[in-house]
C-alpha cells in the first residue's frame, strides 16, 4: 500500500518562483519566517503527513467515526489511531502554525499554511477537517470576539487542546442562511441560552480533544427577519470556568451522525442545542452581525477547501502513477510480439497521468499564489498594494474553491480509471479519493454558490474592474511567451492567448448582462468560474514554464525544469483548449438554460 | 423515496421517429413485432422496472450480496427480495425477450431490447447485470455451440431458469487476454477438465437460479501462446444429465466476492475451477477460437453496458429533478424580498438539470439508433444495406459504450451536486448512482480500450471509410437545419456544423497518423471517442428537433415537441461547443502526452 509522499520539489518551486515567498517572508510580522525555516517546516510536515496521517487514511475510512447513545450522554468515538495522531499533531505545533504568537501560535504566512494544509488533505482528508474548522473558528474569534472570549479560547485552540466548529446549517436552511431559526435568549448575567438544531456539523463531536468550541448562528428575540437578524455565539461543549479550567457539560449534544459517501472518519453531526434547558452561549461581537463574522471563517474555510481539490489531484495522481508503473499488461503500442510492458507506457494511460499531473500542478500554483496575495493584502505597509492584492484574493477565492474542487473530483475519477477493474475495488484505495473528494465541491458553498459570488459580488458590483486588471496582468506575459523558443512555448503562447481572449469576451458579457438579465448571467456562472480557473491556472503554468526555461538557460540541470515545460505545454494543448467552448456556453448557452417550462422537466 | 418512472414518451419518440421501429418491425423474423405489441411490451417493462426493481435498488445496495464459506460449499446469498424479483422477472418472460423463439424466446428486435434494458438498468443497475450476462452467454452458445450444447442450455437460459456468466479475467490478465493461464485437459469422453482462477466474474455465484452456465476461457495442452491459443468452454455449476435434469455439483466454486465502490447487490466473484479434481467443461465450437467467440458476447455486452450510461443519466436526472422541485431555498434570482422558491427556479440548478436531460436524451437516441441498425444489419434482405448497417454498428459500439458511460458518470455526479449537502448523504440515494455508474466505463473494456478499438479496428484498418460515410450522412442534415426557422435552429445549425468540421478534421488526422505514429494517434483516442459521441449525439438531437418542428407545423400540440427543440438547442450551445477543444487536443495534444520520461512521473 503506497503512502503519500509530499511533492516537496514542486511545492518549493511554486512557493519560491511563483508565489514569491521571499517577499512574503519580508512582510512585517513574518520576519522570522526565513526561507530556511519554511523549508524545515515543509520537511517536517511531509514526514508527519506521510508517516502518521497517510497510514490512517484507509483504516479510518473503513472503520468510520462511530456515534453512540452512551446512556443519555451521546457522542462520537473516532476510528482507532485518530486520537493518538491528533495528540501528536497538536503537540508538534501543527494546530498553531498560522495562529498569532500572542496565543502561542507560530504566526507563519498563509501561503506556508497552504502548502502544509495541502499535505494534511492529501494524506488524510477526513482528519484534516478538524484543524481546518478549528482554525476558522479561532480566526473569527480573534477578529470579532471580545478580549474575554479571546483570552478564554484562543490559546487552547492554537494549542489544539480544544477544537472548533461552525454551526450554520439547519434542515430548512442549507445554502439559504436567511432561513435560520435557532434562538438565543438573553440571560441576566449577559450570557444567552441557545435553542435549536443544526445539521452537517463537521467534527461536531469527537473524542480527540478536551473541549469543542462551537460557533453557532442564532436569532435573538428582537432580531429582524432574514440574514440581518443573525448573531454569532460561542457555545462550548464544556463550560469554561473563570480560571480556564473545564466546568459543567453544556446542553449541546451530538444526537446522530450522517452515513456519507466519503470522509467516513470525519463525523458529520446533527447537533441539538438546548433540549435540556438551554445551551449556555456568549455573543461574539455585536448582535445581528453574525453573518458577517461567519464569512470571515467561511472565506478562510473556502480557501482551505480549495486546497482539498489540489490535494485530491496530487494524491490520486501518486497512487495511479505507482499502479501504472507496477501493472504489466499488453505489449507496447505499435510493437508486435514484444514483451509485455507496464501500463504507464500505453498512450492512453500516459494521457490520463499527464492530465492528473497537470491539474495538480496548476491548481496548486494558483492556490499558493492566492495565498501569498492574502499575506501581502494583510501585512504589506503599502496600502495601495494591500488593496490590489485583497481585490485579487476576493476575486480568486471562489475560483480556488470551485475550480480546484471540481477538478479534484474529475482527477480522482481518472485515478480510478487508470486502475481499471482494480479501481472499483475498495481495497485498492483509489475509489476512496473519489468518494472523499466529492464533498469538496459541496460544503462551504457549492460550486454554484461560488460562481454566483464570483460574478456578482466579485465582478458585477465593481464593473469587472479586478478581472480586467487581472487580464491585463496576464496579457503582459505575451511578449515573453512569444519570444521563448521551441514548439512547447509556441503551443503555450497560442493556447494561453486564445484562453485569455475567451476569458475577456466572456467576462465582459457577464458584466454587461448581470444588470439587465441576472438570470442569464447566473446560468453561465459555473462555466465562467471554470473558465477563470483554467485560464488563471494556465497563466501560472505559463509563468512556471518561462521560469524553468530561464533556469535551464542559466545552466541548471535539474530535470524538474524540463518536466515543468512539458507539463505546461500539456496543460495548454489539452486543457486550455477548452476555453472557447466554455466561453461559447456562457455567452450563448443561457438562452436554452431557462427556456424549458418548470413543469416540463 | 421517489421510484423510477420509465421515460416512455421519449423512448417511443426515439424508437418511432429516430430509430425507425416501423421498418425494423417489417424485417424478416420480426413480423410479429407490431408497433402496438412493442408499445405494450414497453408499458409492461415500465411497470416491472418501477414497481419491482426500483424499490429493491437502495436496499440491495445497503445489504449487498453476501458470501459465506458454508461448510466447504462456499457461495453467495443475494440481498432480500432479489430472488423473488428474479423469479417474477423470468416468469414474466423478460429473460427471453430477445431470445430465439426456437428456444422459447420472444425474438423481439435488439432496438426494443435496448429500451427495455435501459429500464432495468435505470431501476436497478446491480440486478440488471444478471440477465445481461445470461443473454450474452446464450448468444455465444447459439452462434458457436454445438447442437447438443444448444439443446442442453438455450431453453433454460431463455426461460431464466439458468443464468450465464463470462469468465475471462485472471489476476495477471485483465485487459490483456493473451496472458490467460487457465488450463483445459481433454478427457477420454470428449469433455475437458478445467483448472484455474478467474476474477471479476459478475454473478459468478448467486441463489436466484437453479444453475449457472459459466463460459470459461482456457488453454488446451497443445494451444499456441497468446490470444490464438484460447478456447471457450461451458462449465455449468451443476452438471446436466442427459435428460436435462441437474446432476452433480461441478468443481467450480465462488471462493470470495469483492468489496466494491458500487453495484453492491451484484456479486463480483473470484471463481476457482478445478481445485478439487477438475471442473468438467465442454468445448464451445472449435479449439483456439475462444477469443473470437468471446467477442460475440463482448459486443452484445458492450452495447448493453453503453445502455447503463443512458440509464444512469435518466435515473440521476429524475431524482435530481424531483429534489429540485421540492427543495425550497432562497428567493428567486434577481428578486428582492420575494418568497423563497424551489431550487429548480435557480439558473445554476436549471443548467445542471438541462445538462442531465440533454445527455440522457442524446445518449438514448444514439444507442437506440445503433440498436436498430444492428437489427437491419442482421435481418434485412438487401446485402448491401446489411453491410452498410453492420459497418455503422461496428464503428459505433465503442462510442455507445465509451461515451455513454463516461457521460453517465458525469451526469450522476451532477445529480449529487443538485442535492447539495444531501447529495453526499447515502440515504438520499443520489450518491449510489454515482458509485454504481462508475463501473460502466471500466468493465467490458475500459474507455481507453473502446477508443483504441474505434481508431484502430474500426477506422484505421479501412482508412476511415465508414466514418467518412457517416460524416457525409450527417452533413446531409445541413440544408434542413439551415432552412428551419427561429433562433433555436440557428444555434443548432451553427454548432452542429462546427462539430462536424471538428470531427472531420480530427478523424482525418487519426486516420493519417495511425500508420506512421500509432502512439500519437492512441494518445488522442479517448478525446476522439468523446468527440464522436457528442457530434453523433448532437446529430440525433438535431434530427429530433427537425422532426419535432415538423410535428408542430402539422398541428401537433403535445408540448413534448417544443421541449425537444429546446433540449436540442441546449445540447448545441452547451455540449456541442466542446467539439473544437476536443479536436485541438487530439491533433495537437499528443506531442506532450508522451514527452515526459517514464521515470519522471
Amino acid at each position: 500500500m503506497s503512502e503519500y509522499v509530499a511533492p516537496l520539489r514542486d511545492m518549493q518551486f511554486v512557493l519560491k518562483e511563483l508565489a514569491g515567498i521571499d517577499q512574503v517572508a519580508q512582510l512585517p510580522g513574518y520576519e522570522d519566517a526565513s526561507v530556511d525555516l519554511i523549508d524545515a517546516v515543509l520537511d517536517e510536515a511531509a514526514k508527519f503527513a506521510g508517516g502518521v496521517l497517510s497510514p490512517l487514511n484507509i483504516p479510518g475510512d473503513r472503520e468510520g467515526a462511530k456515534w453512540s447513545a452512551n446512556d443519555g450522554k451521546p457522542g462520537v468515538t473516532m476510528p482507532a489511531g485518530f486520537k493518538e495522531a491528533y495528540k501528536l499533531f497538536a503537540e508538534s505545533g501543527w494546530t498553531g502554525l498560522q495562529s498569532d504568537p500572542e496565543w502561542g501560535g507560530q504566526g507563519l504566512p498563509k501561503v506556508v499554511g497552504a502548502a502544509v494544509t495541502e499535505m494534511w488533505k492529501s494524506a488524510n482528508h477526513a482528519f484534516s477537517l478538524c484543524p481546518l474548522l478549528t482554525g476558522g473558528a479561532a480566526e473569527a474569534l480573534s477578529l470579532c470576539g471580545s478580549e474575554t472570549l479571546q483570552q478564554t479560547y484562543l490559546e487552547k485552540m492554537a494549542a489544539g487542546v480544544w477544537t472548533g466548529t461552525m454551526n450554520l446549517t439547519e434542515p430548512q436552511a442549507g445554502s439559504d442562511l436567511s432561513a435560520i431559526r435557532s434562538r438565543a435568549e438573553p440571560q441576566a448575567d449577559g450570557s444567552y441560552k441557545i435553542f435549536g438544531q443544526k445539521i452537517f456539523i463537521t467534527y461536531g463531536d469527537h473524542d480527540m480533544a478536551e473541549n469543542i468550541v462551537h460557533l453557532v448562528l442564532a436569532r435573538t428575540p428582537t432580531a429582524p427577519e432574514g440574514v440581518k437578524g443573525i448573531s454569532m455565539f460561542v457555545v462550548p461543549k464544556f463550560l469554561v470556568n473563570a480560571d480556564g479550567s473545564l466546568g459543567e457539560r453544556n446542553d449541546a449534544w451530538c444526537v446522530s451522525i450522517e452515513h456519507k459517501l466519503g470522509i467516513h472518519a470525519s463525523p458529520t453531526a446533527v447537533m441539538a442545542f438546548g433540549d435540556n434547558g438551554g445551551a449556555i452561549g456568549h455573543l461574539v461581537g455585536e448582535e445581528n452581525r453574525g453573518l458577517e463574522y461567519m464569512f470571515i471563517m467561511m472565506n478562510a474555510a473556502r480557501f482551505g477547501v480549495g486546497l482539498e481539490g489540489v490535494a485530491a489531484c496530487e494524491r490520486a495522481y501518486q497512487r495511479a502513477r505507482d499502479y501504472a508503473r507496477d501493472r504489466v499488461q499488453c505489449v507496447e503500442t505499435g510493437v508486435r510480439g514484444g514483451p509485455k510492458v507496464p501500463i504507464i507506457r500505453h498512450p492512453d494511460v500516459r494521457r490520463m497521468l499527464m492530465t492528473m499531473r497537470a491539474y495538480a500542478e496548476a491548481t496548486r500554483a494558483l492556490a499558493y499564489v492566492v495565498g501569498a496575495a492574502h499575506d501581502v493584502a494583510t501585512r504589506h505597509p503599502d496600502v495601495a498594494l494591500r488593496r490590489r492584492n485583497q481585490a485579487f484574493v476576493d476575486l480568486m477565492i471562489p475560483v480556488v474553491k470551485g475550480w480546484s474542487t471540481e477538478t479534484g473530483i474529475q482527477v480522482a475519477s481518472i485515478g480510478v480509471q487508470v486502475h481499471g477493474g482494480m479501481g472499483f475495488i475498495e481495497e485498492t484505495g483509489a475509489a476512496q479519493y473519489l468518494r472523499d473528494a466529492r464533498i469538496s465541491a459541496i460544503y462551504e458553498g457549492t460550486t454554484g454558490i461560488q460562481a454566483n459570488d464570483l460574478i456578482g459580488r466579485k465582478m458585477a458590483r465593481e464593473g469587472g474592474a479586478t478581472l480586467k486588471a487581472l487580464i491585463e496582468e496576464m496579457r503582459a506575459l505575451d511578449a515573453d511567451l512569444a519570444q521563448a523558443a521551441g514548439e512547447h512555448f509556441a503551443a503555450i503562447h497560442r493556447r494561453f492567448g486564445e484562453g485569455l481572449e475567451a476569458l475577456a469576451t466572456a467576462g465582459q458579457w457577464i458584466v454587461d448582462t448581470y444588470g439587465p438579465d441576472v438570470r442569464a448571467a447566473s446560468a453561465g456562472a459555473v462555466p465562467f468560474l471554470m473558465l477563470v480557473g483554467i485560464v488563471t491556472g494556465g497563466w501560472q503554468m505559463a509563468r512556471a514554464a518561462l521560469i524553468a526555461q530561464a533556469k535551464i538557460k542559466a545552466g541548471e540541470t535539474d530535470p524538474f525544469y524540463q518536466d515543468k515545460i512539458i507539463t505546461a505545454r500539456f496543460f495548454a494543448d489539452n486543457i486550455l483548449v477548452q476555453a472557447q467552448g466554455l466561453a461559447d456556453s456562457i455567452t450563448d448557452g443561457a438562452a436554452s438554460v431557462m427556456a424549458l417550462a418548470e413543469d416540463r422537466f
